[in-house]
């Protein structure tokens, strides 16, 4: 009885101290969203010490020795499944803070925040080398880091877990071969058909902004974004911040383009559904969180690719866009759809890239990320084995080192960090087709509009669980089967093989 | 030696801890800001769990006994006259903060949590007996606090501590009684005399709230608000947030009157100047903080009252509000002037009050606060000696107590709330004198819409200062006197004997 009660007490005591670290963390992403959409422009000194200030509050919290006794103390024999998940969690962020020294994590942190400005720099100059020393000082700091974490691992291995634990770098790594092995072919078939897609939409630019905005939101209405709980807002780089009780996303408007900013808020939309699907009675527990950076992903390009560049969504939509936008009268639903997955084989850039030729930019990035980290590969080599690898996967070869190695800001803020972005749309189309096991005709749904079963089945299957389990162990209960890439291959290749006419 | 490099580390300890003490403290200020501005509807769970954390972030930091320690090992004898005055402040904020025990401090936070909607029924129903309780009950742990903090003082005294220390309340109950008597026979020969004031704005109802927002724009660039630091948005309330890296304003627009909000953002306009005013290289440091609510109050009440409601101001400003409203393009200068400073003594409102009749709705609170607090009054007697002093100070009798002693949400909060406003006042009008002694033809200025040499005047003698001086010290820096209602009662009496021909 007294063990019990010990635990009773422990386990409360320790969920109270986790709430804080939650809650200020939450705060520090209010104070992030604020800054991208919201902030004057001068105000960069005083929110930089003030997110620094509260990062450094959590990292004491996190790693207090109370935190640790408190863990200790626990007999997971008497807790129930759902805290024994709670106690998993919160000693995964314990031990992981506890073995990397405050030196180090304010190294690493400062040297963070100078790299986002030299790679700026060396970014508008086209000036690899003057990145090259600062990249392999991170990289440096990044591995002893991970030696600190785990001696026994592979250093990227371990940075890999930041975003994407429990999912095995051999699952990970064999999805990849798999992707690199089926799109590079489609691809080249794609390239070699040649582009006729019309483009339906060039004849009515250009698109207001304030037009854009009205529709944005229109589409968002009929997704079946609760206003109450949501906003969308604008800002550079499209992102979505929140909790089950209050989740912003944000987009852009390109006047010349009005897909591609439609389909930022349907993918930022995506995302929402998640934060906003975790139990609200959870809020502030590893139970009311979302699982990881991966699964994450997932709900985006779900909502992205599964539904915003379906036939079925143009179906149903085409007519409120056209009502925005009159002088799109004269396009076809399956012209809209045609338009909206569009190849682009020659494209250098990442966050330009459509959905199939986006994967072998990730698959490129895992794969002299982690030769760098180990070592494999010389900083002065990065750009030359980069621009040979696009050019073995997509055929082409990059102009500059600003339209090559240096064109994301990842690698400023540490490795192991492209992964997620494929994993997502891998376990989209792996929870699409389990989706459609269990529901009627999901096309129906989504032409007329009917969203409510999809985000019920999505909600029931993923959101509500929070962190309750593994990464591996929610995919499998959700779909059935551990993570796969049989599903994103099959519905890439019959999609774009029908689209291009094969 | 060995001395002054003890104070020197412990010096630069001090202000380490006491920037990260005030990072949370603005960051919590940014959450706030949101709340009441940005978040969605039903954001407020999660919000309340953010605020409640960094809030007890900061009480820990604050109380921490090394920070304790710190303040022992310096030697004030080895430090220059500023450093001094930073430690001066941030040992009346620790120990204040040390003598109050967790548990109370947690007990008065959740009683006026919920004292907050208890208050907000009880006007909502005019249900006075409803709110008694919980009103004697946060009375009782207020004066409990209070005897925690220093047992040997007037309660009531403490508490006006929180807000203005370093006025004594003796100067401060003189000046009330001062402007009690002078406020008193004046607001009644106006009311005597009759309101034959004309109305030149009615007319031109209704006004479009876009168009009052760009007016409001308008009026600000005019009136020198910094774009690149600092933003207007709108909210129930209008409120300031900010500092001088990022300051923010809120108003609000009624329709049927253009002048109501216009002075609201008017007046924020003057908090703003005074954040926005404070040095940028003591940001997070009581050198670079504003020294009290009454010297902000002076600044919002002299930019509203002693610029804002000016003839000069309307000389210069009519014409622009004419762009945004041809429907009032016969209004006259005078015309507007008179507008502007209408009094309204049958007014039972304080926050609906103009400049004269508010001081006596400032007083009435002061005495009736004040003797509550002592024991003086008991609650059930609250609502008729409200009544009563309604009918002495201002001639009217609240028909309900949702109209009288429930009318504010302040009390709900804390006592010795009020007594900042009519400060602000007093000291802007003192100021305002000062600032004419040294600037020629200030009129010009604000007619011609040469607001710099007011802003650097401001700044140099109240902005520029932050904490280093104690108010009464700050108030005799700047005017070379200490605070007087004289220059308030000559200014009042002048204007409105003039306005209304007594």
């Amino acid at each position: 009885m007294s063990a019990i009660a010990d635990t009773e007490d422990a386990y409360e005591e320790l969920t109270d101290r986790y709430a804080r670290i939650a809650h200020v963390e939450k705060a520090a992403g209010v104070l992030n969203w604020d800054q991208q959409v919201m902030m004057p422009d001068e105000g960069t000194p005083a929110r930089s010490g003030q997110l620094s200030a509260l990062s450094a509050v959590r990292h004491d919290l996190v790693t207090d020795p109370e935190l640790g006794e408190l863990l200790d103390a626990i007999d997971l024999d008497d807790l129930n499944d759902d805290e024994a998940a709670v106690v998993r969690e919160i000693r995964y962020e314990h031990e992981r803070a506890v073995e990397v020294p405050e030196d180090l994590v304010e190294e690493i942190s400062r040297t963070q925040s100078e790299a986002q400005e030299v790679w700026q720099d060396a970014r508008a100059n086209d000036d690899f080398e003057g990145f090259a020393p600062t990249l392999t000082q991170l990289r440096d700091l990044h591995v002893e880091r991970a030696e600190h974490i785990d001696p026994d691992r592979d250093p990227f291995e371990v940075m890999y877990d930041d975003s994407e634990r429990d999912l095995p770098m051999e699952t990970v790594e064999r999805i990849f071969d798999r992707i690199r092995e089926e799109l590079i072919p489609l691809v080249e078939e794609i390239e070699e058909r040649g582009d006729d897609l019309p483009r339906p939409f060039d004849a009515a630019a250009p698109y207001d902004p304030d037009a854009q905005r009205a529709l944005h939101e229109d589409a968002l209405d009929r997704l079946g974004f609760d206003r109450d709980r949501a906003r969308l807002d604008t800002s550079p780089h499209p992102f979505t911040f929140g909790n089950q009780f209050d989740c912003r996303i944000t987009t852009r408007f390109d006047e010349a383009d009005p897909i591609d900013g439609l389909m930022s808020t349907i993918h930022e939309f995506g995302h929402a559904t998640y934060q906003l699907g975790l139990p609200q009675d959870h809020y502030a527990n590893p139970l009311g969180e979302s699982r990881s950076s991966g699964v994450h992903e997932s709900q985006s390009r779900f909502w992205e690719n599964h539904v915003g560049r379906t036939r079925a969504f143009w179906d149903g939509f085409l007519p409120t866009f056209q009502e925005h936008f009159p002088g799109a009268e004269d396009v076809t639903p399956e012209a809209a759809y045609r338009a909206v997955n569009r190849i682009y084989p020659d494209n250098l850039i990442r966050v330009e890239a459509d959905e199939l030729t986006y994967h072998l930019h990730i698959v490129l990035r895992h794969e002299i990320g982690r030769a760098f980290v180990n070592g494999e590969i010389d900083v002065d080599e990065l750009p030359i084995v980069w621009n040979d690898r696009m050019e073995e996967y997509l055929g082409v070869r990059p102009d500059t080192d600003a339209n090559g190695v240096l064109q994301d800001i990842h690698w400023s803020m540490g490795f192991a960090a492209f992964e997620s972005y494929t994993i997502g749309s891998v376990l989209a189309a792996q929870l699409d087709h389990a989706m459609r096991e269990d529901l009627d005709d999901v096309d129906a749904l989504i032409r007329e509009g009917e969203f409510e079963p999809i985000h019920e089945w999505m909600t029931e299957n993923v959101h509500s669980h929070g962190k309750r389990y593994r990464t591996d162990e929610l995919i499998e209960e959700a779909t059935g089967e551990p993570l796969t890439a049989d599903y994103f291959v099959e519905y890439a290749t019959e999609k774009f093989t029908d689209l291009y006419g094969l």
